[in-house]
């Protein structure tokens, strides 16, 4: 409990902001940015690693935390992400270095906020 | 049959040249690149699906044709193929159209040179 | 009369394909994207030369094509597509020039295909 | 008074620092980055907000931080600028969306320091 | 003798082109280019090299084929442009596979054209 | 001594982080990116400067970081250093910039810590 959530109410204060100003494009962005993680064809957790992996290529640390964080909330154990990383990792090479480091530090985090148990792999 | 085995073709003549005056740094990285899609705790068509989002959201069409062709050769349905492709296209913006546009035009003619059986929902 | 021509028309076909297959968050997509840049506090022409800018600085030939077409299409005078232009390589830097290179052999295309009547400056 | 000014005078200390080292090339390169922006064919505001998009699609929150100040200078109003962060929204994802975050957040901070008055629409 | 000076007379031509319409920032921007792959502390031959990485981990094909000319030019051998392709791939990931290959094609088509004689470890 | 030890300190503890959970393909990973830097047809230094550039133009501040440290420790001088600046800002335009200006700033830094001297022409 900690940084985590403090990661998510900043988040969330400044996306407040964003809707107060923001015309129509923005909000309906914002509407089809959920739409695309919901469960369909693919489950939900397929998609936040495809949100996790271009996010690592693409080298956005926000959208790592947050997908990092959404992939356990949907039951991503430890071996996913790791192969998950490892696909960016080879995709975007070692400019994605930096993110990836980023990204297990803060997954370690998660694991230990929330018991860890949404990876019955570890103890 | 025609066009996506002439791409294959040109592809693995390219590689057979760049193996010719390849380093160990070079061959090893495309043996990392083969290992990374590998079965593990996630099965090769949802690291194909990894792959083709991370390489439209990075624009690169030879990427995107390698992993579309992929993705159908490890049984991806056209609807799992069509939310992968929406993912990228909130992730990336609409600077991934063209690529989508070429995405789906090769999508469909790999359906149709392969008799589209591996999407049951295609008649 | 030539190539500008067949590049809309074959933009629109392969859109068309796209459609064809779209979910819902695709489809939604476009149509944001065609909201985006109506008039508004900022005139379109306006922004066209943004879509135009941005899209130089991302190094996509099609979008650039498109936002030069689009731009001469809402009056958009050689100068002013010019200074945009300077925008873009100062930003985005050499590896725009061939992009650069490509936008001004177009506008040159465009001009000549409708009588360079758009721009007032061009005799 | 605050951030804002914290952030020119450190980006203003900085700038001072690659002076003193440059060779003529990153001085000249300096010189044009200024001359891009200043008024002809397109007023100061509209290269302004050309700045502001291509530095959003780039992600470039120092960038972005900047050419957000400009806009203001040159009178934008709140309109003018969402709907230029509309633009860069659409063209470059769901990945430009923190940068966006911290732009509005900004924004905000901006008008509050100088009583709001260059955008006549806010109060 | 052919696709690499047709390569050479096109980028000419479209050159030219530019200049025709270009203004005071673009005209110097060229002027930059050309300073920053002079002699100085370093040779021509290592600014060579640096433009040819970063264009590779850029992802630009023209920029690509225009460097490793040049890098021939100044004299590099095989096993140094071998080398600099190891730092671009593993810097920029299996993205950067297609421009490779598209390189060593070049690099293969220039050493045939030029007698081989730039690298004297060729036969 | 202070925020650049803390800087390698830090790196070091998230890598070995990393280490714990990596699979073989990010292992391998990383010693590929070793092996791409070492002595071979080009000197370390050169392709430190290689890595340093392929770093900036792709706008990643921890790592345009590392490679100034390693190539001040390779011998690199202040010219040499600047030079190689100069390309990546020519080839990467104005939104390499703010990380010029943090490479600028941590060389300062690196050059005080240790005493200067690995650059000749500072006294």
């Amino acid at each position: 409990v900690g940084s985590i959530e403090e990661f998510a109410a900043e988040r969330e204060a400044l996306n407040e902001n964003v809707m107060k100003y923001a015309g129509l494009t923005i909000k309906r962005f914002y509407g089809l940015d959920a739409r695309a993680y919901r469960d369909g064809a693919l489950p939900q957790k397929t998609k936040e690693l495809l949100g996790l992996v271009a996010s690592m290529v693409l080298r956005c640390d926000d959208c790592v935390a947050y997908h990092v964080i959404r992939c356990v909330e949907e039951g991503a154990s430890d071996a996913e992400l790791q192969e998950s990383f490892s696909v960016a990792l080879v995709v975007g090479g070692s400019i994605v270095v930096p993110h990836l480091r980023r990204a297990v530090d803060l997954l370690d985090e998660v694991r230990a906020e929330r018991g860890g148990g949404a990876d019955p792999e570890r103890p």
